[in-house]
């Protein structure tokens, strides 16, 4: 295939001629200091004219826009290394559970990528049965690209536009819901939907993944697989997190929305349920294997209530030795509600922030105490200075991630800004947020 | 023994009386809308004459200031629960190593409690002696009390107060050093010790305890032990924290102190390495079983460079959806020489910082790129974002801590504000907080 089948037109198909330079070459690019070396890409057709699109040896795609300043040189011919979709798609039977799929954004498109170069998923349910065909025998599947964006760009406003296209699904009556999204702000995502989706007929589950799925290493098609197979199948109707439970291919890990956070920056297990057992195993199309029993039962008769609204005004800092009052100060000068605050151990926070945040509260903020230790539970009542932030009116976040309380907090704070409705609100357990008690048997073992 | 032998005196010895109240008994206190029930316990000769310590069934020690407002009542008439401290104090052997033990405050010097009520340590040679007598059988200690502040208030000062003191105490010629510390900020003082203490002859060793020793799950006696033991006896000549490793009493974990982190509010193994395995597992005063052997060969010729300063104009701040530019405008405005982000995934930020973040480096403000994730390493080679934010001049922090990266940056700021030297400085591995490349099997395993 030529340079102008796979994208590249014009000069920039010029340029690579010039070098001679057909995709799937081996090519060198240096640009502003950086170089990077790769296998040219078929180009994305809605990618910037300029863009050269390399797959890194560590397996991700770039985009390069080349410009006068930039030096490109062949390295070593190649050629297609990955096999080509097969041409009959899959269709699954008429008698399948009835599933959405919404897009994002995210590496878990990246399938698409070997078609579409990188950056843009071509997100029609043709393409997801060509690429992941499993999946025709799990389930209908109902494709929606919402939008496509990364997930540190993710915003409440984009939580809103999720819930809404969630619920409209659920009233067509599918059996279930998945939405592709980034791994970088899933967790955040997922706390959001768990608070607005209430009362959920069917379960909705986010999916990602860590690397793109034309590396061998790739996590995309167990993981798509597996949430497919959960929205059809699971006996729970909640808001999940299905991703890697292993570094391994053997099974993914359902993770409640409220207690899943992103920790590990590249492993395809990075996701954990904190305080918490994950709901269940999900082994690809093949069994579900629940390890929690407490959880809403399926049954698509229950009416979904919608309370998708987030107050933007909440903050998340993080307490850190030598802090001074400034930050806060600035926080309630620039009109923020609420701020929900990353402390030490079981919840305190140096005494220079006892005046700012004795003001933010007079002032009718809301401030909540959360740990950066992220495991355990906070309790203010044991030393002094937990003490002294209650009585300043404080509301301590128990065992809540401190991202879910600060997700919880702008849902809170867009339904009511009383301060004593406010605090009932937060301790009260909503969506699976809050455990009456920690159970230490989720803290992971250290191996050493 | 009489309320006054035990410090409560004059009005505050005639309420308790006037209620038939002794040291022991069980009382139930009601102040400003909360109810503390508990043990009434000896009162420590610093504290404030109007304040009554009781240990409350979770087994810690508060301490209530009583005024007119409060009520105050006897619930059950107790005796000693607790042993007292045997009146023969033991001697340690003339040949044992030396050992400096610094007090600065913590849960750790609180078995001390038993004796003075609960916040304040004698911090004396013969009541550690006293209260830990394996200790004289491990090393000649010296003990000196630097300050006692919670955790949470410690500062750059701090740190550097510390630094002098152990410093002189090597310059003397001691084996080891051990610090008493409060496991809040633990592992920033760690940190900040490990870049303050060059070219280090001995080990100096942070101890804390997360359950004051009265208890029995107490943790503090097996900590402090190995603290001890590493000191005395450890290979190796770095700064490390010594905490539990496990829930039972069988081993303490020496961390080294730019890869440690409190990850759990109130478990006895709250301390992690991250990124890294631990130095070595130290079973009490037994044996020292190295896990590590990359590591500086303790030396006591080797001459200590202290370089104890730190810029306390570094803020660490974390991202969040929807997050706007604003608090990084106010650190600018506000004067700040350098901010640490704490970013999602490979090392990301919205959209929306990207102004602001250009911003500050143009003013001249060191930024650094961290993970939220916790484990892994920042790559901002992968996605367009992290390209983008390397282009503005964002220095990556590897596989860093943010806790460390902030404590790092400080010390880094105090010798230079050139931006070109700063970014070498913290791409420089100088204490082992930078590997050069990250060992998937220090993740923990996820048990479900």
């Amino acid at each position: 295939m030529s340079l102008e089948e796979y994208g590249y037109r014009g000069e920039l198909a010029r340029i690579l001629k010039e070098h001679n330079i057909s995709v799937y070459d081996r090519i060198l690019i240096e640009k502003d200091g950086f170089t990077y070396e790769g296998i040219l890409m078929p180009k994305p057709e809605l990618s910037h004219p300029d863009t050269v699109i390399i797959k890194l040896d560590n397996g991700y795609n770039v985009g390069i826009s080349i410009g006068p300043n930039v030096r490109i040189r062949l390295l070593k011919k190649g050629k297609p290394a990955l096999p080509s979709p097969p041409k009959v798609v899959p269709r699954p039977k008429e008698d399948l559970p009835h599933v959405a799929l919404i897009g994002t954004g995210g590496t878990i498109a990246s399938r698409v990528d070997y078609k579409t170069g990188a950056v843009y998923p071509a997100f029609t349910t043709e393409e997801i049965y060509s690429l992941v065909p499993e999946l025709s025998n799990i389930a209908r599947l109902d494709m929606h690209l919402l939008f496509n964006i990364f997930s540190e760009d993710m915003t409440p406003q984009n939580w809103v536009k999720i819930a809404n296209k969630v619920a409209e699904f659920i009233q067509k009556g599918v059996d279930g819901v998945v939405i592709a999204h980034g791994t970088d702000t899933m967790g955040y995502t997922a706390a959001a939907l768990s608070f607005a989706l209430q009362n959920l007929p069917v379960p909705v589950v986010l999916v990602g993944a860590q690397r793109s799925s034309d590396r061998p290493s790739s996590d995309a098609a167990l993981n798509l697989i597996s949430a497919v197979y959960t929205a059809a199948r699971a006996p729970f109707a909640e808001v999940v997190v299905v991703m890697h439970g292993t570094t391994s291919d053997n099974y993914c890990l359902a993770h409640r929305g409220t207690k899943v956070r992103k920790c590990h920056t590249s492993r395809r297990d990075a996701f954990r349920s904190i305080n918490t057992k994950p709901l269940a195993r999900i082994y690809g199309s093949k069994k579900i294997e629940l390890i929690c029993r407490d959880f809403r039962k399926r049954d698509k008769n229950r009416k979904l209530k919608l309370v998708a609204k987030f107050d933007e005004k909440v903050a998340l800092i993080k307490t850190f030795p030598g802090m001074k009052g400034d930050i806060i100060e600035h926080l309630i000068d620039y009109g923020y509600h609420g701020i929900v605050i990353e402390g030490t151990g079981l919840g305190h926070a140096p005494y220079t922030l006892l005046k700012p945040i004795k003001r933010a509260i007079d002032e009718g903020i809301a401030v909540v105490m959360t740990s950066q230790c992220i495991w355990g539970r906070i309790n203010m009542n044991v030393y002094r200075r937990g003490v002294e932030l209650l009585r300043l009116g404080v509301i301590p976040g128990e065992d809540m991630l401190p991202e879910t309380a600060f997700v919880k907090l702008m849902w809170v704070l867009a339904q009511t800004r009383d301060l004593d409705k406010v605090r009932e609100l937060m301790l009260t357990n909503i969506a699976g947020e809050i455990n009456p008690r920690s159970e230490p048997s989720t803290y992971p073992p250290m191996e050493v």
